[in-house]
C-alpha cells in the first residue's frame, strides 16, 4: 500500500506523526517551523496534543483526528497505577480537554467518539485498556493512509490528461496522516502520469499553501507554482486550470463545505470560469447529524494571525481585524465529493447518504 | 475646496507628493515605509521619479500620473542651459523613461502626453518652456484633487444610510495627489454621516491595504477593519457589506476596467452576493482607444514580493511564484463607474463615451 508515491524526504516516506512504540509518545513534525526547519516533536501528554493542535503545529482535520486519537491513547499511556476507574476518568478527561481545542474540523470529535467507544469496549487490566487505546489509535492512523491512497485514485480518474490543478490551504501529506486528500488526488495523478502542474493559493493569513504544500510538492517533485490568493481567477481566466481540489473540515449531510477560509470565494470564482471544484476527503469529515452549513461552527482565530507576519506588524498600531478560519462553500458550488468509498455527484445528500456507514476498514475492528 | 474632511496627520491635510517652489525639487511620502514610518522623500530628477514610480515609493493611477507629469518638470528644472532644443529633446527623454516605468495605469501615459503637449506649445526661452512645464504639473496636480472631491461627491450619493463598504487595495490619497477616488468616496460618505464601516481587504502580496488603506482611515478616524482578501466572501455572506468600491489603472472604452489583482474575484464574489460594485476612477484612467480589457497590458512584477515578507522567505527555497500585478475585471461585474463628471451606468460604452472631452479643468488651460 505504502510503495505508492508519497511525500519523501531524503528517501524515506514521510509520516506527519506516528506512535514510537518504544517510548510511548508520539513523534510529530512541527508544521509551525517548515519550511524552514523540519523537526520533530515528542508530545508525551494529552495536553502537549492539545496545545499542539491549538497552536497549529499539527493541523488539517485528518491530522488532528489522528492527533486527538493518539492523545487519548497518551493519556492512558501515562498512567501508572491500576485503577481501571481512575483510568477511564483520565481518558474521559482527556477526551473532553482535546475536543476543546479547535471547533470547525469534525475529524477531531469522530476520532475522539471512536476512542471513547474502544475505551468502554476495552476490558482487562489498566495496561490491556491502555494497549486498546493505542491500537486504537495506530488503526485510526493506518486507515486514514489506506483512506487518502483510495482518495487519490477516486480522484486522479476524474481529471483529464495533462491536467492542471489549483489548490487551496494543505490538505496533503501534513494535513493526514500521510499522502494527503487533495494532495492525494495530486500524486495519484502525478503517478499515472496524468498530472502536469499544480497552482497552490498561498493561503492568507497563515500561508499553509506556501509553506506547506509547496514544501510538500517540491519534495515529491511535482511542477508547481505557488500564487497569492486573489490570484487565481486571472490564471482561470488564462485558462490555465482544469480543476480545483480542495479539502475539507467538514462536510453537512447536503454536501455544504467547511474549509481554509478562501475556498469559498475561490469555489464562486471557479464556477464563473466553467472550472469543476472537487472537494477531497474521508467520509470522517462528513457530519451527518447536521443538515446543512449553517450548522457549522466557524472558529474564529487571533487577529494577530492577520496582524503579524512572523513577529513584523503589517498593519498600523492597533488596526481591526478579523480572522475566520474558515468558510463554508454551499454546495452548489462543488462539482463532486471524492471519498474513499466512491465518487459524490449531486444531488450529495442522496450520494453521501448512501455512504453513510461504509468503512474502508479491513481488518474486521 | 480643501476644507472638507481628508487626510491629515498632526493636523495638517496630507498631500502624497508635491512640487517645493523654492528648490524646485518634488517632495513625496515614501509609501514603502508606511504605516511604520512618515518619511518624506526629495526627488531632484526625473530618473529618481522614474525609479520611485518602479520600486513604488509612489504608487497608484493618478498618484503615478502626477508623479510622471513633475519628474518630466524636474527634467526641464534641472537644465541649465539656453538651448531650447536641447531642453525640447531632454523632456522627450525624460517622457520616454518615465513612460517605461510601469505599463498597466493609463493615467500615466495620460499625463505624460499631456505634459508633452504643454511643452509643445511653450514658446520663448528655456526659463520659460520650463516654467509652463512645472505649472502644467501643478495643475495636474491641483486638478487631480478637485476630480477627486467631484467622484467623492458623486459616489457617496450612491450609498446607502449607514453603508458599510468594502475596498481593495488602497485607492486613497496616497494613490492620488490627495483625498483619493474609491476612499474620496468613503470620506466623502463619512462626512455627510451616512458612512457606518469600512473593510479593508490586505491587498496581497504588497499589502497596500492593510498598510496604506488602514493607516489612512485611522489617521481620519473612520472605523474599519482588516481581513486577508479571502475573507470577502465570508463577510458578503454575514450581510457586512453594502457596496465595493475600487479604484482603478485603466478602464476600457466598454468599462473593463484593470485595478489591483484581486479586483476581479472579488467583484465576482460580491455579484454572486448581490453587493453592488463602484469603480471610483478619474476621466483619466479611461482609455477610450482600445474597446476592451482584452487590450490592457498586465504589469508582471518580480516573484519574489510573492516569495519574500520583508526579506524573510515564507515559501521553500526556489519556490516558483507568479505575480500579476492586476487584473481585468469585465464591465458585467461592475455597476458603476463614479468619475468627476457623473456616474457612468451600463452601457458604459455610451455613458463613458458622452464624458469624452469633459473636463472639470476651471482655469480655461
Amino acid at each position: 500500500m505504502r510503495s505508492c508515491t508519497t511525500l519523501r524526504i531524503g528517501g524515506r516516506a514521510l509520516d506527519t506523526l506516528w506512535w514510537v512504540d518504544g517510548e510511548n509518545v508520539v513523534a510529530m513534525i512541527d508544521q509551525t517551523l517548515l519550511p524552514g526547519q523540519l523537526k520533530v516533536l515528542k508530545i508525551r501528554t494529552a495536553e502537549a496534543m492539545a496545545r499542539a493542535i491549538e497552536i497549529m503545529q499539527v493541523r488539517g482535520a485528518p491530522a488532528i483526528g489522528v492527533s486527538a486519537a493518539m492523545g487519548m491513547a497518551l493519556a492512558a499511556a501515562r498512567y501508572r497505577g491500576r485503577d481501571t476507574a481512575a483510568l477511564r476518568r483520565l481518558i474521559e478527561a482527556s477526551a473532553s480537554r482535546l475536543a476543546a481545542t479547535r471547533p470547525t474540523a469534525v475529524n477531531l470529535f469522530w476520532a475522539i467518539r471512536r476512542m471513547k467507544e474502544a475505551a468502554v469496549a476495552a476490558t482487562g487490566t489498566t495496561a490491556d485498556i491502555t494497549a486498546c487505546l493505542i491500537e486504537e489509535s495506530k488503526l485510526i492512523h493506518r486507515e486514514d493512509v489506506e483512506c487518502n491512497m483510495a482518495i487519490g485514485a477516486n480522484g486522479a480518474a476524474l481529471l483529464p490528461d495533462g491536467a492542471r490543478v489549483l489548490t487551496h490551504c494543505n490538505a496533503g501529506s501534513l494535513a493526514t496522516a500521510a499522502y494527503g486528500t487533495a494532495l492525494g488526488v495530486v500524486r495519484a495523478a502525478w503517478d499515472s502520469g496524468r498530472l502536469a502542474h499544480v497552482y497552490s493559493d498561498e493561503t492568507r493569513p497563515r500561508l499553509q499553501g506556501s509553506k506547506l504544500t509547496m514544501w510538500e510538492l517540491m519534495a515529491d517533485k511535482i511542477p508547481c507554482t505557488m500564487i497569492c490568493d486573489n490570484t487565481a481567477a486571472t490564471i482561470m481566466a488564462k485558462g490555465l486550470v482544469d480543476a480545483v481540489i480542495v479539502g475539507a473540515d467538514r462536510i453537512a449531510a447536503n454536501g455544504d463545505t467547511a474549509n481554509k477560509i478562501g475556498t469559498y470565494p475561490l469555489s464562486i470564482v471557479a464556477k464563473a470560469h466553467d472550472v469543476p471544484v472537487y472537494v477531497a476527503a474521508p467520509l470522517s469529515t462528513i457530519d451527518y447529524s447536521i443538515p446543512d452549513g449553517s450548522h457549522i461552527v466557524i472558529e474564529e482565530r487571533s487577529a494577530n494571525e492577520v496582524r503579524l507576519m512572523g513577529k513584523k506588524l503589517i498593519c498600523p498600531e492597533g488596526a481591526d481585524a478579523l480572522n475566520f478560519a474558515f468558510d463554508v462553500t454551499p454546495a452548489k458550488y462543488i462539482d463532486a465529493i471524492i471519498t474513499e468509498m466512491g465518487v459524490a455527484r449531486k444531488p450529495f445528500k442522496k450520494a453521501l447518504a448512501a455512504f453513510r456507514g461504509e468503512s474502508i476498514r479491513t481488518d474486521g475492528n
